[in-house]
């Protein structure tokens, strides 16, 4: 199903051959200041055609917003928003017709549907992420008003190349409480803030591109000042809800939180986050953070961070041997060119998901908190 | 909140202190033969003090279902089942009247919900997992019935000892095609299928037993023969919702579906999956298998596996420089023995996670299918 | 929040003055045949302006698909549609202003959200009824597939002035099994299929019309053909998703299934639906419907039949003595000219709200269905 | 399925001839006094047995809490409970094996699951509702210390014989500000409080009990002290989630909200209720109620009402000629006494399913207030 959120709920639709996607975020809170300029920036930042790296394909993607608004508040009701798909172009998917494109959902759409579209994978085109990236700008907003929430993504690897991202590397945790935005588009496409690998994923992704193929990487993301007690054990952990959010997004394989994979390898004496008091803040805080902020799935008030894998794209346009959907083996090659790498482009997408769990999360614990206070007189 | 799932779906209740702990699991189809038989075995599998690997506490954990069946029938209402807790031994946790335990969940419970339970981290108990486990047991009952689905979960690494997991090593490929639930607990309690890393495993969790210490590691499961084109584009994409449900058990710290993060170094010529057409069965299948039997958040028949990461256990019973409650700094040193490794024990739990996920997602997929039947008539 | 539905889910979204009013429809099976075509002429009879006793505002209310189909088929993705908002006028609101107007949303939504909109009410608009209305056409599509479903609502009643609905009377069951949708529309914009109460309705309203009042009415509903076994235990009965969907609708305040609360009078030996063996059929039928199609909250396969209630219209043109937002005692008096009685018109929304319940219900007992028929084996 | 709720939600197990029966009560807000002596109130108050009028079966109906508290205080964590099924008698329902009875669902829960529980009916059965009756009582107790909000249930009707509860007389609108659930109890059985009908309707109930009969009535509710600004517009409106759990009741067959069916023949002019200033609450109020408290969905603080209607019950000892499952024609007779009017003790029933409904949406606004706080800075 396409919805995603209990209190704060994204719903979208569209495909990429259709006269609009777009998304209905139900549950934002009235009174808030909202107009499209708060939206288009992310919707900017995950259009492709921005550089040599990414697809020149010129998504103009402006977005409108149909209600839920007056006179720049949110009144409080639903918030459509919809942006019109204006390139079509798609006769660059005819080879679909003969063949179902390796790695990508053309196969099993068939199989799910029984209906073969003219994109081949329907909802798995990534144009389907600007109404999550629409709502996660929303979302974002009410976690700055909250409690000034910063979340940051960038690039940490591009098919081998890779920054440190060790968590007991004080110089990683470092990066992690600073890193902004800013810095991170700052270094031109290829987003990742690392200036020892960065020339090299760089060249990698230009390599591949050359070579009409493409390559993965890994988006790692870190949100700063998130409110302590986010989190509803024990289906609906922080991590859980976040791992949901980050592999329901097109071409993700993994997701490592805090200490992630190479936490599995740490004893538990060194692993486990100290306590300690905090003079200036009045409160308990850990002395290290392998926990990634969060322990029995509510965040504890430290830095959440978790890195999410995309694989190299499936749509490249060198000759593939594979099968035709009649069964016979032949040569697919697709027309035009095609992104080497997502992963930059994941940024903002994974920023925004970061944003619907969190906004979803904090209002579930308002309510519990509101409770609480309620019982306990 | 504490249940999962849409038209399967399991609620569970308990901490580890309390009368029982339980599930009811709401959706299950009627006219299956059901007992207690069915459910025990991943209920015991599940169970500490099976080996000196693991901590001696003799939890009977006999499950007792309370509705939903009659003569050995599901009824098609909700199954209510509870395990009561007998071995309660509160004393064993008082210091955490003191000190909140380093990586526990003891502090943001309090945090969260204002209240301290004798438990420390209420709900964040491994005991929580028991409902889990008994719903799961019925769920895998279904798939069997289903499609013959086989869901087997071992142990692929403990610390720094691993084995190959490649997923372009056909020796890998291989072990997932024949690996059986037989084999896995055939070679004691570790659960790790390979010989030439075993002695090692075991070795490592003694050195970390002996020093009071944990040690982490990594669950490897699949699934063979699951139906075709289970999975719901966009937000409840399969591996999304497996997830979830991963990263929703106690200890979980990353996800890797498929080729995983290894995929991201594989150039797209290689990482795509091409089709062929199998003559046996008459159908497209894929030469290779780095998708994890998903395309576009949809099963394509071939096996679906996954990793699932476990932290080193933060209860250790060597002494911890930390804080307590009130701030002061101090020395924590948890009473008892304590496992030394979780990972082999939630062998049984990944299983049963991926059940309920698979479960849930083949209903809503027939109803699907029998849509799809009705309206292109 | 705004959505409604399990495994076919609609969000809608849109106030009175916005851009555009529309809903997402997400579980439409895939490959049927579907264009705007089948969705408009719901809309066009829920749309004011068609006679002299209802409001002359002259709404298009064409809708859009924006996605989800191609080639006229459904591709089983969400189905975005939109109206757009032609004929604001907001000036016709200006006294909300100074005034909430008596038993409209005005002051309770500013009392929940904070935030005044320009329509006073927000979503308690009846525009907000238009993402509903084409939702419930594309549902009512798939039940006509299904299983031939005949969904008719009419006016029963209008003031005080009622058609006999008694339903041990056979009359009136046999109106149930034949009435049309055809016939309703065909007297007239009354929507009474009774003629001997019918002028006398028309006259009613004309009357209230001409007092610058308004008078509610009784909405009445049958199911013909509906499939036996819909209906969730416990909580998700069929009447109570039915109850629920009515509810929901501006300006009700009754329902009533099958015998209603004259059924509290009839003795339970008379009230009671005896069973014959119908040997057309090769099943079992009741001799009488008094259960209005449902037993147990299940569908046993009669007509299904319920009454609707709606209050008087709220907003009338005559003074009205009230207060402020301030609190200040003043007269209110609506602009314009406002529909005597929205009954007539609420016959197409009651229909959609019907069908909207009836194929989530449905799809979750296909669901049911293959997995008992996959757990018997 | 069996859950009910968003924030607050029961989860309802248990059949009449099962182990027990109980629910999961999830989201309950932690550091509230809670003991099974909270609970056992109401579910003694809908224990049948309690008299003369009602059936003769002596279930004790004890309930035991499993989890969620300690020390007498709620955790947060979920809380289950559970009530043994002491005196199973299947003998009684016998006939069964023969007849499916006549309005009673054993024929549609047949056609649904394919199978025959011995109760015939299965989650029908009049003991589901023990769940609800104590999560209500937990969700009661938030209430009253949220806003000192009081629920009284009463039976309004039996039969023919009803007390006048016309809403826009003093008389009636009187009683609702002030009628007790000790005063509703102090009369006895009947839980009528209007003197001038009460022993007609006890003597109308003994004739039918005589005539091996049943009767059905009509049970309404006031809540007082409700907060301001609770409902989610549009399709959770407050009236709207009040009519499906009541109508997810058994054998309910109506509901009427405020001036209900009667509000359909009162003009608007009449039937707007003016709002005035409260002087003393400093606040906007309404001088009269028609609307029971809601306007749009909303609360707005004037007293909620309403009522509902339950059918004559289907088990009755007389003979009724009906047909078995083959089809064949024949008498069933019931065998037992059995209750000839479950109304008045459908009181505590209604109570508890209104409690569940305001307590969810209690907690859902209170997160929107948190979040317009938020946002609004």
């Amino acid at each position: 199903m396409s919805g995603f959120g209990t209190l704060f709920r994204v719903t979208t639709y569209g495909e990429s051959h259709c006269k609009s996607v777009g998304c209905i975020v139900d549950g934002c809170p009235p009174g808030m200041e909202l107009t499209e300029a708060d939206i288009q920036p992310q919707l900017s930042r995950r259009r492709p055609g921005q550089s040599k790296l990414s697809t020149p394909r010129n998504e103009k993607d402006q977005v409108q917003i149909q209600s839920g608004t007056e006179n720049g508040l949110t009144l409080g009701s639903p918030i459509g928003m919809l942006v019109h798909n204006e390139d079509h172009r798609p006769n660059d998917y005819s080879e679909t017709d003969l063949y179902p494109r390796p790695s990508h959902a053309d196969w099993t759409y068939i199989q799910k549907y029984g209906v073969k579209s003219s994109s081949g994978g329907g909802r798995s085109s990534a144009r389907e992420t600007i109404g999550r990236v629409a709502a996660g700008a929303i979302a974002e907003k009410i976690l700055q008003k909250a409690n000034n929430v910063e979340i940051v993504a960038f690039v940490s690897s591009i098919g081998e190349i890779a920054m440190d991202r060790n968590p007991t590397d004080p110089k990683f945790q470092n990066l992690l409480n600073t890193i902004t935005r800013e810095e991170v588009d700052g270094v031109g496409p290829i987003r990742c803030p690392d200036p020892t690998v960065r020339d090299e994923m760089v060249k990698v992704i230009e390599k591949y591109r050359d070579a009409k193929d493409s390559i993965g990487g890994v988006v790692t993301c870190v949100v700063r000042n998130c409110p302590v007690g986010l989190g509803e054990p024990c289906f609906d952990k922080l991590e859980a809800t976040l791992a949901h959010a980050m592999l329901s997004l097109p071409a993700t394989k993994g997701f490592e939180f805090g200490s992630g994979f190479y936490g599995t390898q740490i004893p538990g004496s060194k692993h486990n986050d100290m306590f300690v008091f905090d003079e200036e803040r009045k409160t308990l805080r850990t002395k290290t953070n392998n926990s990634g902020g969060v322990q029995g799935g509510i965040t504890n008030g430290e830095n959440i961070y978790f890195s999410v894998a995309f694989k190299s794209a499936a749509t490249i346009s060198q000759e593939q041997e594979t099968a035709s959907y009649e069964g016979a083996s032949g040569v697919l090659a697709a027309r035009g060119r095609h992104d080497p790498s997502v992963t930059p482009r994941a940024v903002p997408i994974v920023e925004a998901m970061t944003a619907l769990v969190l906004v979803d999360q904090l209002l579930i614990q308002k309510a519990r908190d509101a409770g609480r206070l309620i019982v306990s007189n």
